[in-house]
């Protein structure tokens, strides 16, 4: 049975964005310095059919993640490219490219009905307009024995934690304080409880993995 | 140069205490469980003039912070017992006892004048009226080699970030998701930079060590 995770990169301060996000910043000011330890290693590059990178602990954390996932659930922002021009446009394409780094099934949640456009690389990209738990289900079916990954943003992260399919949450934690933004945990909700099942450190970044008790 | 440091438990989504606090719950709904992982130590039990406890990695980083610090600063409520029924009287001695745990001159933060209070083990209580640099600079002077510790709350930590004065951060982060609180990390602010330093694990906690850059 597929499990559901999340990755996902935060702040010290918890936000997975800076703030006033825009054109000139898609993820907020200051908000790309969550994801540098990830540029910076081969896993990534890999995924992005790029060569090069840094073989260290980092590249192993995010190449184990790569690896189990056989499908991806994202919001339609996430998809179709944060604050970009073409944000408000719902058959944009986005910021993914011709071969996006996914390789697998995406389902992606929305309002807007619209074909499954398929990429390069076994990326499909699958428009689900009937809520979390639908896309969840064909997440399932297409993942096979592998993980269904959450692609974001924060409030489909939330959503599905909040709604108990949250199965693991991995937070890489920056040793950055971005002071303002988009917070992944927003207050003013009921969480289920955690165990911390491992962490892994380097100088870049803190990876600290936790099960969801249901 | 005494180094000014904070050591401070904080939930998974960044709250120092949980909601509501007041008599039933002094440090908010939930707020108790950012503090198991020390509560169930040697090193807190010894500070705390009680036998038992477990000897574990988390008592050993909580008896190095102890051992190192030879003052602290704190907020007025923090000394004055937080959300209980002295909170709002000045002249209280609030709920730290006879022989309290810190075994070295404590500077709180106030507005009410007061003559330093002497108690059993070590621990004076001087009352400093005109600001955190003024309370810096005395605590400095009595902690001689040793680093001097802040003792929070949340409002008294910022603050010290915030003015640059803070040395080093050290979070120990509880695998609980409280939902709602206090937070560390209010938002809407500037802080500087950080480099992680050291990382240690237990089920229990993480505590993640960074030197603030200036």
């Amino acid at each position: 049975m597929p499990r559901l995770v999340l990755d996902i990169s935060t702040s010290l301060d918890g936000f997975v964005a800076g703030p006033s996000p825009g054109l000139e910043h898609p993820l907020g000011v200051g908000g790309e310095r969550l994801h540098e330890w990830a540029v910076a290693t081969k896993a990534f590059r890999e995924a992005h059919n790029r060569e090069g990178g840094e073989e260290n602990r980092d590249s192993e954390v995010l190449a184990e993640g790569i690896q189990k996932a056989g499908a991806t659930i994202m919001g339609r922002r996430m998809f179709s490219g944060g604050q970009g021009p073409w944000a408000d446009d719902p058959n944009a394409d986005g910021w993914w490219g011709e071969n996006p780094p996914f390789h697998h099934p995406v389902f992606v949640l929305t309002h807007h009905p619209r074909e499954t456009v398929t990429k390069e690389g076994g990326t499909t990209f699958t428009f689900v307009t009937d809520g979390i738990e639908p896309a969840f289900e064909q997440a399932r079916a297409a993942a096979g024995e592998k993980d269904i990954a959450i692609g974001g943003g924060a409030d489909v992260a939330q959503q599905y934690l909040n709604a108990g399919l949250l199965d693991e949450l991995q937070i890489h934690l920056a040793p950055v304080l971005l002071g303002d933004g988009t917070r992944l945990f927003e207050g003013h909700a009921e969480y289920p409880e955690l165990e911390l099942t491992r962490v892994v450190d380097s100088p870049a970044v803190t990876h600290l993995r936790y099960r969801v008790l249901k």
